[in-house]
């Protein structure tokens, strides 16, 4: 490898050699963009505006493979993008009394768009699948552990037991708003097809009558939706993948930060399946692919924002706001396929230790607890004596090593309560397994 | 005013006595504080998990106003959120036998989340209004200027012809994108109510058989949706919340960047119905409503991205994440809300210089319909010789000072063309007036 | 309180109530405002352009404190910044002969600019003073636990021992870096005077021979640099500032992470010196100091990029990027002089429990030393054999339950070794105390 | 290309193909990571750790190049970094004997913080070439157009006149600051040595006396300075990185966004010099250096908050905040580098047209010198009748198609002055040229 060989994701364990990663590289756009090229010359054909034969010409010239994506890349700088070089490549391609029919009306915007449109929605197949087995794999964690209790930690200390099968509910329930969103946005993704300004003037120059026919047919060539207007500078579905994808990172980066937090060495309730080793240190399983996820987490929304941000593109068709927004969205794509690679492996694999969760119930001396007993008590004793007497015992517990529960048991004024009952933190879940159920319900 | 006293916007002409401003104030928060606290034991009644005496107490003493935002922002610092003084200062303001009815069961982030859901609706429903106003004014110069033609722009220079129609019904259709987006999250948004650590546990303390019907009743106090789980760390909420207000301020951002660049001294083809004057320089009449619009467009980016890096928020309830999004996301509804009282403006009042537009479509000396001649001769003269020339004729043009009408008129080789009519930038405006009809079906 | 009152810090206990709320209130860029407008006066008046007369009067009008900074607020939307009707308001304050020389020959953004940079140095020297505070605490934390071993922790999992003295070290570094960054910004700060469009050319025509005399006379007046060029869209000043608050936070909110992590219930070796209570839940010392931290840690970033994006601002003045620039900034104040004030505050508290860190060194079973096992067993037992009996020890540590020391000690082929030493942890804690001491040499 | 191969810039016409692309490659990091084992091994020789032969045969192996960058990016996601497979691949590489002083006492992070530095280092040296070839040009432009006068613009509009010498001056004095920022953090850039926990423990255990010595002896051998502290999780040289950099494609971008509204078909007043061409459109010049410019701007700001939202990096060695770095400061790098290469063309290239600017001063009849008329009609006629008389002229201009300077002639009080002088817009540029001289002298 030389320097002037292009990257291969050293930088990125996060992505690298994952099916997104090829979705979303260098050669899926070529290929993306050869495929519009095609699609147009073909749908121009569908309306009579060109021969079958230069359709035919076009598409297997965009099928040969013979481009040099390097080598168009360097190129692209002089006009900003990669379809002029590519045009001019293809149209020789194809060559003849044909290469005219090459990009014939079109502008460079409107095959970028559209390969950037056709790549979007390849990558989010590949997300939504991945999400799939993840949401699939959180069912069984919360199915199986549905009456595990654990504790539910707040400003990072110990509050109320919940269950880990709530938690894992919870998790699946970000992971399916997620599919729910990236489902929406990946079948509104319109087809570009606007010409020089949007106006589609040049298809009326080479004779269309109606050339609002015509983006319609591309967008069937391809798959996709036909565009009400043509958006060169009304970015909705760039934005609206710029939210799907951060949102999506984000979920994705809330189960993460909850693993490697209970993947603690101090905490061990959870681990996952195969951690990443270290060679100096054997004890240690780092929690690699909540790691990956976390660092993913960290990076989308920022890369959203700049896609928001290009909302703001002036005229017809914009100076750098257009240009801004090529490798933000697919940094996000690769980084989000990669996590959600990640997310499913990590959910399928990752070991709940149920026994680990139940002593941690106890590390408070049971007042963990404390808010049930001030309720309960509260109609036995009165208010102001249920509170007195729980912390006073609260301070005891600490400073003579004993639990909550001893204590009150030796309390006469409390004889005849199921103390062991209403000091079990295991019994102290709420409506944690009804919640599980419910949103399990969920599809 | 000294310097103890709060900020009233003097950094904010953007939003500065707007309605949004109100509906997003401290008052406004408090208000809405107050009204999930009197929500909240009003549901426990309903169930009967509280007299009716409570409920009316309670919500009789929330609306009593006697309460100093102040003083609770400054006793916040304690426990690092407001509604801890809050509700010590509620308690004792209703008193007696029902004060411990009070917040009974809940968490701060219960009564905060709601309160921060009750002060989204409210302003997005000022947001939609004046999206609606801005919709309809859209509406009306688009059919007006169907026929207006003008310089279609791509990379700051004239490209081809396109009408202002066409311009202004895409700008309408960011905005109906932006209000259906704004509208689907809205009517989503679910009340918080999960107790401390999401389980609803306390409410069974204090009697509940099924704590799960507690939430659904509160949501309908409040007219909200019921949650499906207690959202305290899954905040598919507030991130729909930032998508939906980022894409606002950019779809707006849009129209002020637009806006701006017609309304610069030599372009001048729209301006402002009421520019800002400047005391020093009489002439100057500032596009003060598109400049405040780009500058919220320039901040809800980033203020969006902090609340979907709030989506990583780990336990039960986090330390920070959700501390994190409370500003953010009201500086949103406030940028957002003046953005959008601007734009009603702007759009209402905006001045349109259509002759203006028409002498600028000569300012290329015809080129902007070369692309239309290239399509048109190449039939006539076969494609080479249309090409060179074009390109002859479009170097003579600038050193001639004489347009390509003219200079094609000269060559005997296109005899018996209409030039006029093909060379009129007026008359190459392709499906502009179709597409603008079209779009201004969509309501 | 009405929803018409102005914002008291509600949804901000992180600066609410703070020297640094107050030094960045509307009623404190008001204050500087005017102490903009009468410096400008004043520096006329040193240079004969004005009469003293005209200076000592708007100086005392400007300081008479007779303004509305709400109604300024509302006014300032008419031509998009607050200078414009305060000029009117200050202009009939002076009244009669002397109102002329009120703002005279200055643009808006002179004097916003410049009161912007006065409310910063104010701001930055309170964030110095707190910066202060916490290096001397975090210094007696290192000096005091130079020695104190403790796990640690890579990727979340035990790694090799340090000392709390060296973590205390690191943060402090942190701080000072900020102090650094921040002082050498605040030092440089220029005031701002260009008039209309920077080329101070009003002056000239109220007579000035030489006006580039007037930004160094006018600095004078305010205690800053004077400018090299007007810088209205020249931002350095501001994007140093980004740079440095945005560092500042992050540099605190690395501290925050770590008390955080450190301060779980599971792990406590380290609690605030007065953490926040729950009213539900007594047993429940929130980490309120670092959680506030932590917030502003995650808002400063994204306010930062919106600076940094407003470097990109058109022309002699911009419309839209200047005005974008003012919320953020003082935010990003705000949250860092209540950060630093909660740093202070948490550093000077910190309890440190050191006999929890020495028991959790234990906790992998004396696997925490193996890297040092691996690295001197290795001479002794040659490279392979090391290796294998260390991978065989760590399985049966967890097994049997048993300390590596332990076990080690049982092996025939180590005796004569110091095992005692070389397995303890403690002991392993590497070049912590002298690079902490070389650390704190730093001043 | 298949879709397996890696990418070579076709998303990214500002990057690719330039030697800031090639400096930051998978190959240069991959080259760097080699650079930092092979240092480690002969610092480590040179304190007497490691016999002489052992650096001279790692050193040897990492210079062969046989090492795949795919292979290593695809194997890193097992452990989260591809220093780990890289360490396998190189202590193979070595073998025998000195295979064991490969990587020896380092982790991951220490290599891969050193290799990223080196990075920084090597590609900021081209950074600052290109920045001082634009600071050249610049200059140039400045005193070539000391006296040429423009325009000046705010909001928009023309407000008073300035010169171009002044624009370019003023352009060039961002260049120098980013300049400044660049060298001074490239300076202080530290090698990174710590060990697993950051406390040199392992260096101990591999019999070094002083571990203390190891840090600054690896930093000699690379030309890095030597750390303070071990910066694991201190990240203010990567915060350094982030500010400098954000600066710089802020800085450019504002020479940028300046370019593009000049270079406007109405306004254009400069041309870039060898503007894009369009195939369908000849008359088109596109401003490609400037768009690229202005597409990096937008994009640096949020990469860079990235990069600030490390800082908040928990425990020795972080779970996320460290790898979220990666991708960020490399695009970074590559984007400033693509930009300044842009921006040294741009600049070198850049035509003004003075006669343009000249024009467009006589654009508003006369008014963009109303601020000098006002100022010095007022001792002439009273300031009451000075404005009132302006204020008329002011609407006969437009109203009439003449001039402010004419309708001021016909004036029978003003009689006596020299009002060619006095409205000419081209004498009223105030200190334009002085401030030019000055910041001329800046080095």
């Amino acid at each position: 490898m030389t320097s002037a060989e292009p990257d291969a994701g050293l930088l990125a364990p996060g992505w690298a050699g994952s099916p997104a990663a090829s979705a979303t590289s260098d050669a899926a756009y070529l290929r993306a963009l050869l495929d519009a090229e095609a699609a147009l010359t073909r749908a121009q054909a569908t309306l009579g505006l060109a021969p079958e034969e230069a359709a035919t010409a076009v598409t297997a010239a965009a099928r040969s493979g013979d481009f040099d994506a390097r080598d168009i890349a360097v190129r692209a700088r002089g006009g900003g993008n990669p379809v002029i070089p590519l045009v001019a490549d293809l149209t020789k391609a194809v060559g003849g009394q044909y290469g005219p029919y090459v990009h014939r009306g079109a502008t460079s915007q409107d095959i970028m768009d559209t390969a950037t449109v056709l790549v979007a929605v390849r990558t989010l197949d590949l997300v939504r699948a991945d999400l799939g087995r993840t949401e699939a794999a959180l069912a069984r964690l919360a199915a199986e552990h549905r009456d595990t209790p654990m504790p539910g930690r707040t400003l990072t200390q110990h509050a109320v037991p919940t269950t880990f099968g709530l938690k894992a509910a919870g998790w699946r329930s970000l992971v399916l708003d997620a599919r729910d969103r990236i489902t929406a946005v990946r079948n509104a993704l319109p087809a570009q097809l606007g010409g020089a300004a949007g106006t589609l003037a040049a298809f009326t120059a080479y004779g269309a009558t109606d050339p609002t026919a015509l983006p319609a047919a591309y967008a069937r060539e391809l798959g996709l939706q036909a565009p009400g207007l043509p958006w060169h500078t009304l970015r909705t579905p760039i934005a609206d993948l710029a939210g799907c994808l951060a949102f999506t990172a984000g979920a994705l980066g809330k189960v993460a930060t909850d693993v490697l937090t209970l993947a603690r060495t101090e905490i061990a309730e959870v681990s996952e399946g195969s951690g990443g080793g270290s060679s100096a240190m054997p004890h240690k399983a780092n929690p690699v692919r909540s790691t990956l996820i976390a660092a993913a987490a960290r990076r989308a929304p920022q890369l959203a924002a700049t896609l928001y941000g290009a909302l703001t593109a002036e005229d017809e068709r914009p100076a750098g706001a257009w240009h801004a927004e090529w490798e933000p969205l697919r940094d996000l794509l690769r980084l989000v396929g990669g996590a959600v690679r990640d997310a499913a492996e990590l959910t399928e694999g990752l070991r709940v230790h149920a026994e680990v969760m139940r002593e941690h119930l106890d590390l408070t001396h049971g007042l963990i607890v404390s808010e049930r007993l001030s309720a309960e008590l509260a109609p036995v004793l009165g208010r102001a004596r249920a509170k007195s007497l729980l912390t006073e015992l609260a301070k005891r517990t600490y400073a003579e090593g004993r639990s909550l529960g001893e204590l009150l048991a030796e309390e006469p004024e409390l004889k005849g309560l199921d103390l062991d009952s209403l000091a079990d933190p295991a019994r102290y879940t709420g409506a944690a397994a009804t919640l599980t159920d419910r949103a399990l319900e969920r599809r």
